[in-house]
């Protein structure tokens, strides 16, 4: 019985300006629809090797066990956490906002103990209290995130990590929404762990966690007393598979591979620090044209990421109605709040590929007439002038 | 600084005849070039929605919670046994290959007790050794393996799903080679979790995990006591995404979605009865061929799958050079042996889009050569009057 009811695929043609996915080059669409070859492949261990040396050069590290594990963003910091604890294990893990928050969660599932430094929603982490928490004794590792996606905020990791090393812990960092769009300076910070999601600065499609720990993790990892809780997080094993040893774990992604190699190499030829750059500048004027309509960000701006921002929704606007009118009327997709700022907040993203200029015009301008259609006074000519400006300063 | 060292992608050409990946169709191919939308899009919902169905269709099911895990085959099976096993429970595991195995060590690490029920490599399991194990008591599931990707040995599902049943426990079915190839019939079974791949004989590319469970299996979630120990693998969350709630759990792979979809409508169009039909009159085509060179299988005639057949290597014949050889003469790839028979067996795979008439005649014609490049006496003209003779009875 042959079965016709399912149509073309068909989605709407959108303007990604939530915090991942983003609009994709075409290369990296090019390279997705590339005909798959095996997993054991010759031609297909080349392009892992490639991979792997382009997420090295994301991170700055020279880090041996850097991989992209088979999942999503959530996926790698399951990785670390699960290969780097055990029961019983104590983990300092920062939290203030939702990203911390799931790595307590992990870290609960694993039998460890969390011990929670808090900030609130929107605010830094402060050293000081990380420092505390250590004189606890006995942690194992410092677990934090650079941007909180559900907040905008930018955690400074120095500090934090040079404490972390002087109480003998291991340094993991959730660089999910920060790699590729701002400095990760995995060797220069001595962070152990870091890991990140194909689809926000890198532009690649959602599905891949580039991962890597340091020589000290790796002997950490080294001396665990039990298995590690997941076979398919556990790696162990997947460094066989990304290593010289090509011990088959689990049939790689093939064709997000191919993505996530295309969309790093279109990043490095970019140059990185240029890539930092423009994100940094079209996030200053994108904040600059959202403050110019009157608007309130969640982040302080000496601590502000310019790749997502979180904006209040002022009083009296229906958040979801807003989101509603950009997509129908310009295909354009902004994200809601998260947890504490859920029905409260937009997130604003300009990642990889969707940071651009048109796209900060095009938010601004579609923001100002939907906000207009609510009451919200609001000047599309006063946001652009001040994004220009902002521009133009930095 | 900008660095241009890394070249085009680009991969060579290949008829895939390993067991998964397979060759994609030019529809999946440009399913996955589609640009990409958000993971909450209106759009995306409905594509989700689509997939679902196809998904239930696949394993001829109605169950309620059936979703493609972000994570390949053997992600499914952690799902499965990470959702319903606790520390301390007891799960009887089938195992007659690598497959069964790695179950063995996922249960393990959940720190559940695993009973283990072996047959031999090349065998199937006697459903009254399954019967021996329940009789301990207190089991509370029974997992096998469909079709052992390592042997090609094809495992009659019904007795045992019964048996279990009659001890009420539940039943875990992998069906990552069958999915798509064979009959699966989760609902007629009475089978409570069914995971797949998306890369056998859905012939999508690798990256997602088809993935059923029955109400007694979520009733058997909802009595858990203890979290699920993976986070990324929580079917109470994920549910709650693929569900009505539309709660956001992880970024789902939009593009792995798109192709998948895309995949199972091909598959739909074609009528499930009509793709076994086909795998199976191709598969058995095949087989009397390799027959015909006077190679042996390692399954049984009677439990002999379609998808995969595993051949042993001729005393005197280097198993690694004529893969080499076949993947250099002609783009061919078929895979090398799996644990017990690593280096001592071809496995050949006739799966999905790969399952074709031509790529039967290839096979068999580019292996006859390279036997006899080392050798071994085998004459292609035999091969082929024995793959057309079988191929005329079924």
């Amino acid at each position: 019985m042959s079965d016709n009811r399912y149509g073309e695929l068909r989605p709407g043609q959108r303007v990604l300006m939530g915090p991942g996915p983003t609009d994709l080059d075409p290369r990296v669409l090019r390279a997705l629809a590339t005909p798959v070859v095996g997993h054991l492949d010759p031609d297909f261990l080349h392009i892992m090797n490639d991979t792997r040396d382009l997420i090295r050069s994301a991170f700055a590290t020279n880090n041996h066990l850097t991989v992209a594990m088979s999942g999503t963003g959530s996926a790698g910091m399951e990785t670390c956490l699960v290969n780097l604890l055990e029961p019983g294990d104590r983990a300092v893990v920062c939290v203030n906002g939702a990203f911390g928050q799931r790595m307590v969660d992990i870290v609960g599932r694993i039998g460890a103990e969390a011990i929670v430094v808090q900030a609130p929603w929107g605010r830094t982490i402060d050293p000081a209290d990380v420092e505390a928490a250590l004189k606890q004794g006995g942690v194992k590792l410092v677990a934090l995130v650079h941007v909180e996606t559900s907040t905008g905020v930018w955690q400074p990791v120095e500090e934090i990590a040079a404490l972390a090393r002087a109480y003998d812990a291991l340094v993991v960092l959730d660089a999910v929404s920060s790699l590729g769009g701002a400095p990760v300076l995995v060797d220069a910070w001595q962070v152990d762990a870091a890991y990140s999601g194909s689809q926000k600065c890198l532009s690649a499609p959602p599905g891949l966690a580039p991962v890597t720990m340091s020589e000290r993790a790796r002997a950490a990892i080294g001396r665990r007393r039990t298995k590690v809780q997941s076979w398919y997080l556990d790696l162990t094993m997947i460094e066989n598979y990304w290593g010289e040893a090509r011990a088959y774990h689990h049939t790689a992604p093939i064709s997000m591979v191919y993505a996530l190699r295309e969309a790093l190499r279109i990043a490095a030829e970019e140059g990185w620090e240029n890539r930092w750059r423009r994100h940094l500048r079209l996030g200053r004027a994108l904040q600059a044209g959202l403050e110019a309509m009157g608007l309130s960000l969640i982040a302080p701006p000496e601590h502000r990421a310019p790749m997502v921002t979180a904006v209040r929704v002022p009083e009296g606007v229906d958040e979801a109605a807003v989101r509603r009118q950009l997509l129908a009327d310009y295909g354009l997709e902004i994200a809601g709040g998260l947890g504490e700022f859920k029905g409260r907040a937009w997130r604003i993203g300009l990642m990889g590929n969707s940071c651009q200029w048109k796209n900060v015009v095009l938010c601004l301008t579609a923001l100002s007439v939907a906000l207009r259609a609510q009451g919200y006074k609001a000047s599309a000519d006063e946001a652009l002038a001040a994004a220009q400006a902002a521009l133009a300063a930095y």
